[in-house]
């Protein structure tokens, strides 16, 4: 049986400047342009394997050992992009293997639980599109790329970067400028790192397509948004990366997260995300920076519960007095560090910062969270020798 | 001892179209005008007694039973006027006593708790300036009257008019022409009626007007709301209570409770004023209303997570099926209903809702909730013969 392999791993990304709205929803064309950290993929990342050959006869999606559908428009979008710059390639080299009228067989798997409500989408079509394109030995920019890995999810454009991440929104209306730029890579501010505090949601929110459609549809504030404040706060935020201002890009990703959760209220019939429990996390980064005064912690939330704070290596023992005196009784905390290291935490948070504390710690605040993940920035997608295809059968191992 | 006397009651009125931000903090005057129904007194108002005497030593306010200072810039600024506008009469009139030269003992009542966190102030400064008024039997109208009250809360100003209210902000610095005006009568659409559910509340909520201050200075939504959506808002909605369209109030009404309550969130740090209860009673007014198919009933909150619900005597039995059945644990109904009426709206529930409801009422949803207030579009502020003043020590009884 002849077969040829690619496989790669591609990143979770979290937006500092979100991404809400739709211009082409057929394309995934955004409203605006919209920033993202990469996250590393030690903790956060999808593995996708690909195989293609003459002897297969279906395209075939198998999801964390689960077969799955490749009908939905904006997967076959992506296939049909891929197979169309594959063609390509075969017309000018008759030599080339006819990659481009073969079936694909493609396995992926996370290594993390979906049900945790992390965007796992981004990372998903990232590796979908790189390990295609890297199969189909396409000459493409990541750029270009990334064009494709946003029709099937928008926000999978970004995660083809490691590093510091732009999703230019582009002004043309068949897309082909609305794609994903390095803004720094990681190696430029490596000292940033995230903790995800996930929150337990009681329902299921509303779906983002669905939610950012009906804001665009609904809310007066958004237009706002679109026309003026997110425009001049893409440009300070690419700024504040480039010239590692913490507090300045702290602000800015608090702001726009709340900016974003706002449009959101303000659509008809409103939508929420945050629930009571993000709402008490918001408040305690808040006083936690007013206690030292000084930026070190920065919240963000995407369309669901979660918190994601960002803060910079040389401030965590100052952050973590606090979040792990909090949050010490949810799992995740030992994934990181030995109980001597969470042990100096309460330490410190017990000798240091009790004695000038003018509010008092949420016990029950931990009630609502079910997990911490603590991460850091990370590289773009990375090749892999790990194959998740049986080299003899194409089949999913 | 000589001694003259007056009393007054005044509503509570409940913005339907919110004041949100002040262009001078000092004069109380508005980044925007706004729109309020006022509310029945039989259920909520103040009752203030005022009285002046050549023999009293001192200004002296009792509210509640309990000695409160005279001394806010506030006060100060509304006896101030009141005493100007009675001197005006003294000198055009050497016959008439100088109330504006002696001391005044001021004595007020609330007939619902303040603890229920129903802003009170409004009622409160209302009947304050009324009630001086009277006994200064000064002969400006309503409107003029209503920019005192306005300098003592900004929204007291709309509680000197019965049925629906407009404060229009007007432009002039001095605040000449920042007044409430009457949009309609109580008479013109007397079918408007109110539930109020006092949610219950852990925390003690941002002052709202240090909350404006900083939606004011550092909301970017917030300049959109104020330069577009609410001059729209405005038109559309004196228009619809003058045209009595009750869809087109109703809907107004909840998407400015949502866009004001946005720009909070949109403020930095964040004001939060509605918990996961609001938001639950929020999705239940949009379940309601998607189950009949028809606008049923519209949801408003202000500087706190009390929800109040609007809607029309007609519709009160398809409201009641909904809300009775998913709050009938906490008190309030009985003020208003018969054991068998209440019967009858879980009955109207069991028989006719029931078979057709596509989502499950929540049980716990009562938890968050202490008290239902039922009440209904109401008259301005009225004469009374009761005296919270005893009549021959100028005393509080």
């Amino acid at each position: 049986m002849t077969l040829y392999f690619a496989s790669t791993t591609a990143p979770v990304n979290i937006a500092t400047l979100k991404y809400w709205g739709k211009r082409d929803k057929d394309l995934n064309l955004p409203t605006n342009s919209s920033i993202s950290v990469t996250l590393a993929q030690d903790d956060l990342r999808t593995l996708t394997s690909v195989c293609t050959g003459p002897e297969l006869t279906d395209d075939k999606l198998v999801l964390n050992g689960k077969e799955e559908s490749l009908a939905s428009e904006r997967t076959q979008n992506c296939l049909k992009d891929l197979r169309q710059l594959r063609k390509e390639l075969e017309n000018s080299d008759a030599k080339l293997p006819k990659f481009s009228e073969w079936k694909l067989t493609i396995v992926s798997e996370n290594n993390f639980p979906t049900a945790a409500g992390l965007a796992s989408s981004a990372a998903g079509f990232a590796a979908l599109v790189v390990a295609i394109a890297k199969l189909y030995q396409l000459p493409q920019s990541l750029s270009e790329i990334s064009k494709i890995a946003r029709k099937g999810s928008g926000s999978a454009c970004r995660s083809l970067f490691g590093g510091y991440v732009a999703w230019e929104m582009g002004n043309e209306t068949d897309g082909s400028d609305s794609k994903a730029v390095e803004v720094a890579p990681m190696a430029h501010w490596p000292d940033m790192k995230a903790a995800i505090l996930v929150v337990s949601a009681s329902k299921k929110d509303t779906p983002s397509t669905s939610g950012m459609q009906l804001t665009v549809k609904t809310s007066d504030l958004f237009k706002e948004r679109v026309r003026d404040v997110v425009p001049r706060r893409f440009e300070e935020m690419k700024k504040s990366i480039r010239e590692k201002n913490w507090p300045l890009f702290a602000e800015l990703t608090m702001k726009d997260s709340n900016s974003f959760h706002a449009t959101c209220l303000d659509t008809f019939p409103p939508i929420f995300y945050m629930n009571d429990t993000s709402k008490k996390i918001i408040k305690l980064c808040h006083q936690i920076n007013a206690f030292y005064n000084e930026t070190v912690v920065a919240y963000t939330f995407d369309a669901g519960p979660n918190a994601v704070l960002y803060y910079l290596k040389e401030n965590e023992h100052k952050l973590f007095a606090f979040i792990y005196r909090t949050f010490n009784k949810v799992s995740g905390w030992e994934t990181k560090f030995s109980s001597d290291e969470l042990a100096q935490f309460i330490k410190h948070f017990d000798t240091t910062v009790a004695k000038d504390l003018d509010f008092e710690i949420d016990d029950e605040l931990c009630q609502g969270v079910s997990k911490v993940i603590l991460t850091q920035v990370g590289p773009g997608p990375q090749p892999t020798d790990e194959c998740l295809i049986d080299t003899a059968t194409g089949l999913p191992k």
